[in-house]
């Protein structure tokens, strides 16, 4: 019981953002950075989408609350866009409108999980998705996939070894941060077949679905839409990430549960962020993603050649294991290193249980940066 | 444990925003309409503080991720701000920005209460709180105070009563929302020196500290600065609700606890929005402050002479208990019959054990609507 001065218990295995000491000492550093540990873009959005193209005169009250569910005319235009894309039937009551994706997947923890039920996370994963399970009293358990098993079946058996009682749902990200990888179907059809005969919830993290460079992407709500919940962000897809709006689709019923605890953490998603992406859905955000889907994919080509490992399939990272660089320090050695030379990548260990990897993102800096960047990082490696 | 179909256990308790259905039927409503149930403006923000007025070119990478602690510069200009309001020592350390004051409130939750733990809400109360603590796993407990205590150590009386071994913290909002209410600086004292007695934390949602009428407003972490959180938000202060960005202001080190739930729940204030709330930091704020703050007055003022009521203190709120005009529907069949005439007014059970009252917002319209929309309210009460 965490009278004064006490915290939450759960807490104390919860970290904070990993980067901050690290970002701390980049920013006093002599000379030119190369930040590359931040998912992120250095485009801004489509013209035409951007704050300063929302006026009080076009929009009157657009600094004003919206509904917590969010603007109907953006879930409508979204509700299109699913059923369009997904193949499935999508109204908008399937739909809520997030604070990012990142409100939307916590929303639905705090919904779906009763302290100490434990959610079974594909690994290598997005870094916040355990502390968002930890926050409502769960317990995140990593099932190994990328790099660890080779056919649907290992992937299932993956699953099935590391279940319980407790085990309420999974959590699938494809294309997956930070791995780079973009999950076969068959992999996904067997997965979500074997979470459908446990009767558990299925998390779908799908915020990159418009970067796959190789493969297709597999739209996993269309395999089980009863128990899925599909997150989409228009951070990742318009590079909108400032603007904190995101989107969960999933079975309306369950939905306005999702909705108690989404109130009750943002309230809403941000009014002008909100207007902004009904923008995005038309001409000008499509060609804003064809643009940045060519650049990103360029980039993602140059990284891995540069750095000799597999091309990436979809996202926008890569991931590649650095063991036989470590000393004793080992990756947090290597960061401070690198950060000595400018460079911040992000540590493996925050994707899973991945101590001698490291993750580099080729989109959140400027492609000149980028590349100068991943040039000190592939002389470091002696590559 | 909450399998597929079953959700959170803790939600079955958890109301979604309870105006949803009267809020659907007023806009079918065929004629003139007075939506005076949430806590909002009719003002735009300050010239210069619009997204209008926000450009890539004077911005670059606006609608790119901040940090979760929030702007460094924000963080610093609003620890001046409390410094000089509050009188006491503040740093930007003390200070996370939030998804408005909801968001701080949220994540202090998260951060303070474990499964079960106790939360004494001063009642009349902010509804968003009592689900805000059931969507960690906590017990609301409401203490009513305005009407029922009348002097200092009433209120300890009131909180000592409610309270048990279970109970961590305690809920304070002043100016208060429902009542209109400005807690005497005797009262919150008293309470303050009681909890801390009680090695409870102390949760302050002062959001409406501008808006005080008479009386003066009490900066409740001056009197506890260990064990205090305030919360305060650019909702209130400059009419900018849609933007989702507010402040807690707290200890430190618990502060770093606090930002491990945003994190994971919202993850940053948009960036937009932020910059948005440091231009209104300025002489742009500060006049559009005195300018809403005059009109509230007088609208709080003609709003509770036709009403019959005493005028509101402080906030933009009037709370009146209409018992004697309750059939045997209670307070819904009263919002019916309301809504009917175009008139939205929240029930009075949303603020704790009120079954016979109502809220009016007088602020969240344009005057003469809200004039129009009380004389409706005045004229069915046979004022």
């Amino acid at each position: 019981m965490p009278r004064f001065p006490l915290v939450s218990p759960v807490l104390a295995q919860t970290g904070a953002s990993p980067y901050s000491t690290l970002a701390g000492r980049l920013a006093q550093h002599q000379g030119r950075v190369f930040p590359l540990h931040v998912g992120d873009t250095w485009m801004e959005p489509a013209e035409g989408c951007r704050m300063q193209d929302l006026s009080v005169e076009d929009h009157p009250g657009m600094h004003r609350y919206t509904t917590p569910h969010g603007m109907p005319a953006l879930r409508e235009a979204l509700a299109h866009r699913v059923e369009e894309r997904s193949g499935i039937d999508t109204t908008p009551d399937d739909i809520v409108i997030t604070a990012g994706g990142t409100g939307g997947l916590g929303a639905l923890a705090g919904a779906l999980i009763a302290p100490g039920d434990e959610v079974l996370i594909g690994a290598p994963y997005w870094p916040l998705i355990a502390g968002i399970v930890r926050s409502f009293g769960g317990v995140p358990v990593p099932v190994p996939l990328v790099g660890s098993v080779s056919t649907p079946d290992e992937a299932v058996q993956a699953f099935s070894e590391c279940s319980s009682p407790r085990t309420v749902a999974i959590y699938l990200n494809t294309p997956n941060n930070p791995t780079g990888v973009v999950y076969p179907r068959a992999w996904v059809e067997a997965i979500v077949r074997w979470a459908s005969a446990q009767e558990l919830w299925i998390w779908s993290d799908e915020v990159y679905e418009d970067f796959v460079y190789r493969g297709e992407h597999t739209y996993v709500r269309a395999l089980a839409p009863e128990r899925t919940f599909s997150a989409f962000s228009f951070s990742k897809a318009f590079g909108m990430a400032g603007n904190r709006v995101g989107y969960l689709v999933g079975p309306s019923q369950a939905i306005g549960q999702v909705l108690k605890v989404s109130t009750h953490t943002f309230y809403s998603a941000p009014t002008a962020g909100q207007i902004a992406a009904l923008r995005a859905l038309g001409p000008m955000g499509e060609a804003w993603i064809a643009e940045a889907f060519e650049s990103y994919r360029d980039l993602g080509r140059s990284t891995a050649a540069r750095l000799g490992v597999a091309e990436p399939q979809g996202s926008t990272f890569v991931f590649l294991d650095v063991a036989e660089h470590l000393d004793d320090r080992g990756v947090d050695g290597l960061l401070e290193d690198l950060v000595a030379k400018g460079l911040l990548v992000a540590p493996g260990y925050s994707f899973g249980p991945y101590p001698t990897h490291i993750r580099v993102c080729f989109t959140c800096a400027p492609p000149r940066i980028v590349e100068e960047g991943v040039d000190v990082l592939a002389r470091h490696l002696g590559r």
